[in-house]
C-alpha cells in the first residue's frame, strides 16, 4: 500500500526507492519536504509525511504533486498577518 | 542574520516565530518542509534546511519563496526517468 521509505544509513542516500503514485488528499498530509539532487542523491526527493504518521516518498514531476504544494502555499496566503 | 528557529516543545507548536525575508539562492538550500496549519499551529510554515545545516523560517506567502520551491521541482524535470 503506502510505498515504503528505505532509509538507507540515514540521509547520506536517497530516500525514495520508489514513489507513490496515486493522489493523496492534502487533507491527510501534515507536511512535504523537497530535497534538492545533490551529492548524497541524484534525485529531487519529494517526502510527505501523512497525518498517520506514514512517510510517503511522490513523483516530483507528477502534476498532482505540484498541485497539492501549491495548494499548501496558496493556504498560507490566506493567513498572511 | 540567520531567524531562529524557535523549538517550542518540538512539533507541538509553531516552528517559526518570524520569517527570513531575504532572497536566499536555492544552491545554498538541502531541503525546504512545508507544514500544513492545523490543531498545532494556525499558520502555513516553510522551513528551509541550508547545507551548511541551519534551519531558516520562510514567508509562505513571499514570491521569491515560491519560486524556489518551483525551481527545485522543475529541476526534478530533468531528471525524471
Amino acid at each position: 500500500e503506502g510505498v515504503s521509505l528505505a532509509r538507507i544509513g540515514g540521509e547520506l542516500r536517497c530516500q525514495c526507492v520508489n514513489t507513490h503514485s496515486k493522489f493523496i488528499p492534502p487533507k491527510n498530509i501534515q507536511d512535504v519536504k523537497l530535497t534538492q539532487s545533490g551529492p548524497h542523491c541524484q534525485n529531487v526527493e519529494v517526502i510527505a509525511t501523512l497525518k498517520d504518521g506514514r512517510e510517503v516518498c511522490l513523483e516530483p514531476t507528477a502534476a498532482w504533486v505540484k498541485i497539492i504544494i501549491k495548494a499548501i502555499l496558496d493556504k498560507a496566503q490566506g493567513n498572511a498577518h
